[in-house]
């Protein structure tokens, strides 16, 4: 019922939730980046229920995150991995992992570092930027109706698209968590 | 009962989701980012029903996304608006959309488009990258034990964590999908 709610908005957030939302699936994409591939392995490290999982991926599966194919060797095992819409989704991932150690763990806290391997270096903090790379705020951005907008999203966008971000300058000096 | 678990889970990812992996809780911050900020604004825009947007922004409150305070120009009317916490799950949200707007709606669909304000030029890709800005794919990162490890994510990372990468990049030319 939710769920059909979701992929029915004219939203890529809602559609977008409407497939990795569900409890679980977030996890086992992190699973699948960290280079789970076999059924078992996903059980052990995530301690979830067979009938859980085997439900997960299979929609993972059957919406072209991952595809299930004969392990490399000849036997008959089979392996979960990333397509590259699955691993497209790396950035969100990475953006949701990097708010948790901020916000919730706390930043000396964090239980796992991300490093480029070439040069041990941890990454940088993902964050939305312009074309030519500058950072930008909430506040620096407006949101306009897109290709696919309807009526209803286009009369939302134009009245409201702008309003937002000029308040949110104007009481920026006064906000009490003033970032 | 699923809550408990993600909560107590020592990673980064599990614990935000806890915080906002509810059903509607990514499309509230979604509206207060959109700059939505009374109640029966949440309620129209989401067409979410009462009790479950009372608890999701009571929640959000009590966590520190959210504040809840007078709207200024002293009547009594409540607002929800976003603390720095808040905030900062901008890149979270971005980088969710810019995925459904490539994967499931389609780059020529998008129903919403997202510019910077001063310039009106469509924002990038919200991407994974190294310190110096370079854009990193999964294959050039490694996860490494940060100092909020515990002794069992320790040796896991210590024996999986170069593993998926190196496997990765070694079939990286016979992936089916190629990227």
């Amino acid at each position: 019922m939710r769920r059909k709610t979701f992929a029915r908005m004219n939203c890529s957030i809602a559609r977008a939730l409407e497939l990795v939302g569900e409890w679980w699936t977030m996890l086992i994409m992190r699973e699948a980046f960290l280079g789970t591939r076999r059924f078992r392995d996903f059980q052990r490290n995530l301690g979830i229920a067979r009938n859980i999982l085997s439900a997960r991926l299979k929609k993972l599966v059957a919406r072209g995150v991952l595809t299930r194919e004969a392990a490399p060797g000849g036997g008959r095992r089979l392996e979960y991995r990333l397509t590259e819409k699955g691993r497209a989704f790396f950035p969100v991932l990475m953006a949701l992992m990097q708010w948790g150690d901020q916000w919730i763990a706390g930043p000396d806290r964090a239980p796992v570092k991300v490093v480029e391997r070439a040069s041990g270096r941890e990454i940088a903090q993902v964050a939305v930027r312009a074309a030519d790379g500058r950072v930008l705020q909430p506040a620096e951005v407006a949101m306009v109706a897109g290709p696919g907008a309807g009526p209803a999203m286009r009369a939302r966008l134009a009245s409201r698209a702008a309003r937002p971000v000029a308040v949110r300058a104007r009481n920026h000096g006064a906000a009490r968590d003033g970032g």
